[in-house]
Order: C-alpha cells, then structure tokens, then sequence
C-alpha cells in the first residue's frame, strides 16, 4: 500500500511521512530507519551539541537524512548550522523561534526549508520566510507544542496557504501514530505527518526501554504540559505558550504546581541531578519522559519501517473506504 | 449529498450531525432548524430552568428535538429531567458529572441516551450507564471541555467501544466546523459529530448579532480557557479539568490571572453585573463569548439547514475522493 501526495512527489519518498527531529531521541540510527523505511528522518538538533550531531549524521551513513533545531536555541550557536548544511541535509527545520535569518541561510544553500508553526502569526511568519514545508503543529505534541489543536489548525493553515503560498506543502504534526490519525490529516488538508511519540516506541530511537515501557502502558490521559521539566533541566523557553507535554509521573506530581519553588536553588540543582540521574538511568517515573497523547494509541514496540508501513496501510485501508460513507 | 453512518441508520436522520446542547444559544428555534434540516437538534437545558425549558420545547413546535443538561446542574433540580422525558425528546444528553441516577431514569423511559465524556474514565463511566452514544468531547470545544484534544480521545474511545461495546455509537465533538473536520471526525472512528460554534453563527441561533460578528471575525488563536467566566457567572463547576473556553476580549484581558481578586467580594458583584449586562447587550467585548478553536474556519453566518448542507457536501467530497490518495 502506498499514499501519494504532494509531500511524496515533492521529495521524492515512498511515505508522506517524516520523523520529528526530537532532540536526543531522533538521532542517526532512527532518521536512517526511517528514511530507508521509506519517510524521510531528521535528526534532532535539540540544544545544540556539534559532537552529537557529528557523531549522528555519521550513524546515519548512507541513509538520507535531515535535521531539526529548535530555532531560539540555534541563535545561540549558528555556526551549527553551517555544519549541518555542510553536510547536504535532506532537509533543514526551524521550530519554536523566528525563522530568520537562519531561513535565508538554509534557502541560499539549496536546502528544502520546514518551519514548524503552532499559530497563525508563527505561519504567516514562515510564509514570509520562504518555507518549502510548513509544519501546522498541534498541542496533541509530546515535547513542547502551542496552545492549538491540530485538528484546527492545519485547515486554518491550509486556508492562508491556499490564498497566499498555493505551492508551500502542509504537514500535520501533533497526535498522529496510526492509519486513522493519519487519514483525518489528509482529510484536513495536510500533504503528510510528522510523527514523534510513535517513533520513540521503535528499537531504533534512542530511547531507553523504561521510556517505551511508560508510553506502551499510557494512555492519553496520562500526559501534561507543564513547564517543570523546563525548570529542573535549566532550559529556559522564551516564549510562554510554548510548554512540554510529558508523561504525568512521580517527577511531575512532586512539582508541578511548585513551579517557583523549583525555580528557587538549591532545590533545582538538587532536583536537577535527580532528574538527570533518572533520564541516563531509564527511570521514568523520576525523570521528564516527553510524550504525546497519541500515547494512548500505541501499544507495541515495532521497528520504524513496520510502523510506517502498519499507518499507511490503515490509512489507505480508510481512504480507500471512503466513498462507502457517501450515499448519493 | 448523503452519508449514511451508525448514527443515521439508528436515529433515522438524513445527515449525522447533533446540535450541541449549548445553555442559553441552543434554544428550541435553532434545534427545530437542525432537525428539520437533517440533523438532530438538542436543547440545551443549561443551568436548568424549568420556564425556559417549557418555552423552548414550545418553539420547537412539532419538529423533533432532544435535550442536553449539565449534570452536575441537574442534580441540584432533579424535577427538570422528569419534566422533559414526560415531553418524549428524541435523545437526552448528559454531560459534566456521574451519569447516574439520571442515566438509569432516562433508559427506563426508552428514551436514547447520550452522554458526551472529555477523558478514558468519563468514556468508562457512560458504557456502564448504557450509553446508546457515546460524544467524545476534545478541547478544541466552545464552552466547557476537558484536556484532551478530539484528535486523540475519539480513536482511543473507538478502541475501548471496540472492545467493550460495540454497539455503542460513537460522535465527536470537538472543532468540528466545515466537512473536512467532519470527514476527519469520520476516519477517527466516529459515526457522526455533534457541532457547537459553527451554528452559534446562523439566524435561528439565540445568539445576537454581536457574538455572529465577533466569532466571525476571530481566528483560531482569539479562543482561551478561562476561569474566569465562571466566577463572574457565579457558576461552581465540581471538577477542576472542566474549563469554559471563550474569545480572548476585553473582558478576559483584565481579569484572566486575577482570577482569585474576581473571586472576591465586592469585585466579584460588581464584575458580575458588567458581565451580565454586556451580555444581554450582546457587547462581545465585555462580557464571556463562547465558543471554540473552530472559529477559524467560521467565515459568515449561514442558516442551519445550509450550515449542515455546506459541511456534508465537502466531507462527501473529501471522501469520495479518497482513493485518489492511495497509489496501490
């Protein structure tokens, strides 16, 4: 089975289909499983670290492979980008910050641009920036996302894009780990899906099995945005709707709610170092565990390539159905 | 254009959309018109008002029409059920607290039971209550809603209903506004939607012309959950997670995050009565608009029997057209 559309043609890939670049979860291994599977990967250039991503781009090989940056962090380091862009990326993404100049750096070099959006201001901005892909980024998201629901925001985006940028593809991002997620972002308009929390739950993601164990077991309810893993790990977001949703574990109930308390030292570095301890030990009750509420739709680990071909074939198995709902 | 769905087929309707029962804007002339033209049109019973029930029953003349109550409302004034199950309304819908006692009484009197649930235990809860239908309520709703975002809680119910219930029909609510978050609601997993804010824009609506124009107008972004409506209301919802979203106007600008001044004496009063009169004035500035994520793909104000025409009409298209997406 195989879904064709304007993201397909576009890059020239099997599936419309592309791997969040999750910051240490998406590294090489997985954005090559996934662009041999048939997606497209891109690697998570999270916070900025030129080894890690040397060192990614490397466990990548031959695969084609893209990258990610959260875009506000990248200000603080731009020379990561030239190293990127040396490398011939796939693709290049900005998220989570303004696009420029970064975007006129990506587009100079003949690299297809992604912008991830969560709003309508942040979508009017990628358009001025020149984006190839927009992203239309729901709250559904594990990790940080807006305050906006996937399931308006893509048509609302697909709208400006229509009147103002007809040939800027769409994808949808934000609860989507199966045929049906899927399907309903074709039917809103979107060209193809970024998908995260389903590729943590792969053997080719970087995370640890405590981790796969945690969203297998979730279900949808079981996440929250809260700005206390931001706290414990000193990041610090500069734009305020833009919160992290992770699993709601001992971690969380300890300190969500106590926010300026954790803020305080020395219980953030006391909090800090536990969290740290417990992310390297795969302890995921007392670390951020960032997953979406697609967790509730995931139930196994599978290998990147099997869950794209498992979301395609529900998702044509439902588009191919669909003329069966229509009665004259 | 028709679809035909589980919702159809058991409720001998043409298309298979219900009015949400909104308190105040979803009177018996708005459900006459949804029924009459197709759907299924509920009353909203709101806070509970036994006058007010009367007369809008009465202005729904002889079209069909059921009924929506708060529940936790309801059993402050448990009378008003009676009175309206003696009047053989199409469906009850209980929403917002436990389902029983009422959900026993409602099945006694062989009316259909629907009862619209915002989390997996709410979902859990209705099945026990024999629930005929099951609305799965994303946030993206005007007016109170859970946490969870429709994209993800409507596949998750369908897959608890799969295993549990599978007679059960399944509705989303939740954003839904044009026939592509219809056709959308339809590959989740849904037989059908229930619609909110898309007919607050429509002549048979209670609403006045100032909140047509201010839904109209507003994107997607203008939408916030709020407390503070409800302490200017003087309305105590029981459960923390259930918050009203509302247009992000005036009103909200000066008290959302004083919400514990707003709570306090003589502010509260005073606020109280602003709020009330700009109400009643149908000044959108001042006082708590309503209404959902969806107004972003809300353009004009179009009668009901059009509003349902338009969606059906491009979701039919949508689906119809789904096959040219799967390539083999």
């Amino acid at each position: 089975m195989r879904l064709r559309t304007r993201l397909t043609e576009r890059f020239g890939i099997e599936h419309p289909i592309i791997l969040a670049p999750m910051g240490v979860l998406a590294g090489g291994r997985l954005a090559a499983a996934v662009s041999n599977g048939g997606g497209l990967g891109l690697i998570g250039g999270g916070y900025g670290d030129a080894a890690w991503l040397d060192a990614e781009f490397a466990a990548a090989g031959d695969a084609r492979a893209g990258c990610g940056f959260i875009t506000w962090s990248l200000a603080n380091a731009p020379e990561l980008l030239d190293l990127v862009l040396a490398r011939r990326p796939a693709a290049l993404m900005l998220s989570f910050g303004a696009p420029e100049p970064f975007a006129t750096r990506v587009r100079a070099a003949g690299v297809p641009l992604i912008c991830q959006v969560q709003s309508m201001p942040r979508a009017r901005a990628a358009i001025a920036a020149g984006a190839d892909v927009i992203v239309a980024q729901g709250t559904e998201s594990g990790g940080h996302s807006g305050t906006r629901s996937m399931l308006n925001l893509v048509p609302e985006v697909a709208d400006l894009l229509a009147a103002t940028a007809p040939d800027t593809i769409l994808v949808a991002a934000g609860g989507i780990a199966d045929g049906r997620t899927m399907a309903a972002a074709l039917m809103l308009g979107a060209d193809g899906v970024l998908v995260g929390t389903r590729f943590i739950v792969s053997p080719e993601s970087a995370a640890p099995a405590g981790f796969h164990a945690a969203i297998v077991q979730a279900d949808g309810d079981s996440t929250i945005k809260t700005r206390t893993v931001d706290i414990a790990r000193h990041r610090f977001w500069p734009e305020p709707d833009l919160v992290a949703r992770v699993l709601r574990n001992r971690f969380v109930a300890t300190w969500h709610g106590r926010e300026a308390e954790l803020t305080e030292l020395p219980a953030r570095t006391a909090a800090s170092e536990r969290y740290w301890a417990a992310f390297d030990a795969g302890d995921a009750d007392n670390t951020g565990v960032l997953m979406g509420e697609a967790a509730g739709i995931i139930h196994e680990v599978r290998p990147a390539a099997g869950i794209m071909a498992d979301m395609v074939e529900e998702a044509g198995r439902l588009l191919a159905a669909g003329p069966r709902l229509v009665a004259g």
